[in-house]
Order: C-alpha cells, then structure tokens, then sequence
C-alpha cells in the first residue's frame, strides 16, 4: 500500500492525468473472492459497478443518512453495452452497509459479502483507514469465535450466542476469566460484533500487546421480540421498551448462568461488564446500572439521551461508566457528555470518548470498543 | 405441525375449497425474523412475492438444475399494485439455493437469510420434510462450532477454519477425541456444513443417541485457488486439478498440524478421516487415498467419475471407503456404485448409500453424513 501511495505521489507530481492515477484503486476487502467492484480508490473514492443491460435505473444506496459513504441515493451512470457506475466520495474509513436499487427495487450489490444490519442482509464496504491498524488481522495469537446454543426460558427458544474466546483459553484448564457483555444495534444480529466490528481481532490485537486483560466477550441477538407478522424493515432503532426489558430478562435469567456454567468465568460483578451501541447502548446502561450486583463495568457507544437513573443512587457503585460516541454524532455527543459530568459530580467514575471524525457507523464503535476494554478488570 | 396436517386433512375431506386449506401455509424458516414469504404450503408448494412495482419482469431462478424447487427461471405474476408473486411445486424437501432475476439483474430476494454458495451469497428456502427430523435443533446437548483462524503457509494467509466441538469437550480436558475433516462443494465454503448443512446439529443428535463416537468436525474453505481477477460466477464444479492438489497441500502441511496442536485429537489414521460433498468429494478421495498414512475413513457424497486409485494398491488399507449419492443423481449412482464394487473386489472395506428421492442438494449430503458418521471411528 505505502507503495502505491508513492506511486500515486510520483504519477500525480509528475503531471499523469487523473484517470491513470486512479487505476491505482483496489477491490474492496468485503468483496467477495475475486470480484473486482466495488473498488477503493487511494483517495477514498469508491467505484461501484453492476452489469444490468434490461434496466432502466439502477442506484447506489447507503445504509442510513449517516453512512459514512455520504448522503445517497447516488444514481449510477449507464454505459453502452448495460454496465452501470458511479464513484462516489472520498468516503468516511470504515465499514459501510449498502444496498442498491434497481428499477425502484432494494436488493443487494452480489459482489460482496453479506451483513446483517436494517433487518436484512445488507452489502457491505471495508474502506481502509490508513492511520489504524487495530482491527486488522495480524500475526498475533488469536482467540476463537465460538458460536454455543443454549436454551432460553424467557424466549422459550433454543439461541445462538456467540463467545470470543482469548487465544490461551484452551491452554490452561485452570485459568478463569472475566467476561464481557457485548451488544449489537437495532436491525443487526449477535454476528454484528465480530462480522462488522471486527471484535475478535481487536482483542487478539489489545491482547497481543498487553494492553487488555484477557477476557472472554458474549455476544448475543438483543432483538429479542420482533414484532410477529411485522415487516422488520420498519422496526426503529430503539423504539419500545418492552424489547430492552425482555432482553434484559435474558440476560440476566438466561445467558449469565448458562454462560458461568459453560465457559471457566469469575462470576462476580468486579469481573463483569456489559457495553452496546446504539440500541445496545441503552441495552447495556439498562441492564447494567439496573443489576450493579452483577454488572461494575457499564459501557455505552453511540447511546442516545439521558441516562434514566439518578447516579447519586447507583448502588453498589460501578468501578465505571464508560460512555463514547461518534465526533459527528453531535446530539448523542451532547447526551452522553452530560451523562458523563453527572456520573462524576456523584463521585462514579465514568470516562467520556469521543471517536474522532466518525459518525453513527462501526469505525466509531470500533475505536470505542479500543478504548473501553483496556480500562477493565484492572482492580 | 401434526395438528395443521390434521386441521388440513378435515378441511380437505369436509370440502373446504383449497384456497382455504393453503392458508395453512408457513413462512419458511429460512426467513429473515417476522418476514412472511416466501411460504412453505402443507403439499410443499412454495409461494413467493416481492412488491416490486417499477420493475417490468420478475423471475425466481432455482440454485441449478438438479435444484429441488424444479426447473426454472419460474415468471411471478404482477397484481395491480406492483406485488409479484408466483407458487411452484410440490419441491423436494430440503434446502434449495435461490435467486430472483428482476428486469433481467440476478439478486437476492431481500427477505430470507444469505448462504454462500455458486461463489456468491444466494437466498435460500428451508423446505420441511415431515418424515425426518435428525437435523433438527433438538433438546439434546449441543456442540461448539468455532471459527478458528490460523496462518496458512501454503496460501502465504491467515485462513478460517470452522471447528465443531463434541458436547462434552470442556468438560474434561483429559479426553482426546478423534477428527473428521469435512468438506462443501464447489462455490460454497467453510459456513456451508453448518449453514446449509446443518452438520452440527446431526453430530449433536447422533450423539444424544449414542449412534456415533463424539468426534471434532474440521470445516476448511476448499476453493484454495480462485482465478484471480476472474468472475467467480463462471469457476466451474470440479474443474481444474491445480485446486484440488492445492487444497490438499493445505490440508496435509498445515491444517492437520494446526488441529492437532490446537484441539485434544487423536493424532493417528484411524482416528482421522476425511469427506466432502460434489468437488469436496473429490478432493477427499484424493486427498484421503493419496495420504493412506494420516487417513482411515474417506467419505464421498455424490462425487463425480470414478476413481483415480488403483484399489489393490491402496497401502495402508482404508478401514471404510464410503461412498453416496442421491437417488435422482443418476451418473453419480453409477460411478460411485462402480467404484464400491471394483474397492470391495479389491477387499477394501467399502460401503454404498444412495439418498432416496433426492439430487445433487443439500438434503443428500445431510443423509449421507447422518449414514457416514456413525461408521467412523468404531474400530
């Protein structure tokens, strides 16, 4: 890359027009093997690209209005022979849903992967931030990702949690470790964390240089009641409480017990933390400051509004409230910046971070997840 | 369901018009959570519909074929608000791959889960069969499947094995257990046992019953040589033996050391076997009869051709050479029959299965692995 870059450098000094300079663009990472477009441009450009000959329309849509890939739909330009294309940018670092429309209808670009986000599987972007490096895969240790069914009473269902576990886990049957809740937002999935988030590789990363404890981390659907019948499509980010409280319900009846019987846990709340974005923010500030006994560690990326209890009360004391979002994300930068002061006027420890240049999307909870693991299970 | 075939068989025999009695159509189970269709109807006919209302032509294309859901591209009807819907069948019960091809662009229909197949992530439909149910979520213990990255030397990467783990295999750390290397067809990857195939579930049911020895399941992405810049839309079944030795070099240096260093095994032959399905049929019997020495078992679900090995010559003798294919696979039926009989002249111990009623699909292989598994391991 830092080749290209001085290529690019040389090529764009030396008076080569744009069009060869931008030859210097690669298949996105989140394609699928072999597939060309979409394409990343050394400038953070992005090229997208269909062959649809019978249509009439064909658009580019970012996932949300604030995508990081900026503000859609962007209309693709057909050539002669039926290809479609647009460039688009440059575009937000980070990890973008999108999907496209073709004659008026949603579905998805087939040369990438598929994320689960919006209630649906989405296409997807990885756009290289070229300053970070903390979510990459490296030759470090690496924990595992271990997808464990159990029983839920409260959902009367069998469900899927997915729990990292660190890299020396299998080594000593003897060890214990502390354990992390970690949730997902609206519309996504239990897969939310490691597929988009690239949680697992973060801590390998955190691990690697000793700048975490080890832990092991569940990641679990806090979708728990969609609306039967219901179009998913049109559930709201947030919306209901009802579906925090069954959540909570399970998390507290269901996935701790079966999680300290099934993985070697210190179950204690000193030794137990719970974070999520975006609706999993509030999961978590719900949940967390709602049962201190079981939960000292309360993190909150991306939540939205005023925390609901009255931090002079929170009993027993958290050993800290940890709260970040987006630097674009200017309202839920006012809430949790407010959060924050009361929780330290009342004498709990709480952080304030603030993803720099990111808004609503995975590259800040990313960036936040970086900060927040390190400052836990050190007392 | 008993009680809806029964509600049904009334209605049928009171006289209720059909039209009624298909109301006891279900949303499939492959859907996205709340999603109504596709729908699977009691007489496994299927209904599809989208609401697409800008587009001039809609069609649902099956997976090949050899796809349960019958030959296609089936046209969907436009209603007077633009919702497009077509019913085919009765299908084969099991799990087709599927796509929607809207003004003539093949994407996904946006309502159910996404499975990595034809070198792209496909629709699928969960199509019940009432008369068996071994690859059900049960009320049975249940096994790990764990995503466990490892640095390949072989493909100069670092590589994603998925790992299913025996119910008991935290329990005591004492135990080593025999391996089975297990591997998808053409286009898919490591997801499809699991995804598609829900190999996990049959292990964990065989082993609720005791049918089978408690193994671990290594699942490894066998397309270990995409064409590089290529469409991988057009990499063909089978084609080109570079992949499959390259696969095998991967299996041999790097894998099967990975596995054994990193999972209690049983680092002899005949605790070690290996199968696939359709390409990853091949691959095992090469693999598997080229490396007598590190295998015992070698299992080939609806592989294709016969087989290249002299069968007298086999040294040291495979304890099993299993071999399957569905019913309605006609020239897998007969070289695979061919080559049991010419293994069994040879005095090598080998078996023929043959899947009834089913093709070249995923509702074979799970037979086939249901019938294979229990004969590992047992000597």
């Amino acid at each position: 890359m830092r080749r290209i870059l001085f290529m690019l450098s040389v090529a764009v000094m030396s008076g080569v027009a744009w069009a060869q300079a931008a030859d210097d663009s690669k298949p996105a990472t989140s394609n699928l093997p072999g597939v060309e477009y979409p394409r990343v441009h050394s400038d953070l450009r992005v090229t997208f690209r269909i062959s649809a000959p019978n249509t009439q329309k064909v658009q580019v849509i970012p996932g949300g209005n604030d995508n990081g890939l900026g503000q859609g739909p962007f209309n693709m330009q057909r050539d002669d022979k039926g290809v479609w294309t647009v460039t688009i940018g440059p575009v937000v670092p980070g990890f973008h849903y999108y999907w496209l429309q073709v004659d008026g209808f949603a579905c998805n670009d087939p040369a990438t992967q598929t994320f689960f986000g919006w209630n649906k599987e989405c296409s997807g972007i990885e756009v290289p931030d070229r300053t970070l490096d903390f979510y990459d895969v490296k030759d470090v240790p690496h924990g595992e990702v271990r997808a464990h069914w159990y029983y839920s009473k409260v959902t009367a269902m069998w469900r899927r949690a997915m729990v990292y576990t660190p890299p020396d886990y299998d080594r000593d049957a003897k060890v214990c470790y502390p354990v992390l809740y970690l949730q997902h937002g609206a519309g996504e999935s239990e897969r939310g964390w490691t597929s988009q988030g690239r949680a697992n590789f973060i801590l390998d990363n955190l691990l690697a240089e000793k700048k975490a404890q080890p832990m092991i981390v569940v990641m679990e659907n806090g979708m728990v009641a969609p609306r039967a019948g219901g179009n998913p499509a049109s559930a709201q980010p947030g919306a209901g409480s009802r579906r925090n409280e069954a959540f909570g319900e399970l998390v507290i009846q269901d996935l701790i017990p079966m999680v300290d019987a099934a993985y070697r846990t210190i179950p204690d709340r000193t030794h137990r933390a719970i974070a999520g974005l975006s609706m999993g923010a509030g999961q978590a500030m719900q949940i967390g400051l709602g049962n201190l006994g079981k939960f000292a560690y309360v993190g909150s990326f991306s939540g939205g509004g005023p925390a609901r209890s009255d931090p002079s009360k929170l009993e027993p004391k958290p050993l800290l409230v940890w709260m970040g979002a987006g630097s674009a994300e200017s309202s839920r930068m006012t809430s949790g910046k407010a959060t924050v002061e009361a929780m330290t006027k009342a004498g709990v420890p709480a952080v304030w971070f603030e993803a720099p240049g990111t808004s609503h999307e995975w590259q800040t909870w990313r960036k936040c997840l970086y900060d927040f693991a390190p400052r836990l299970f050190q007392k």
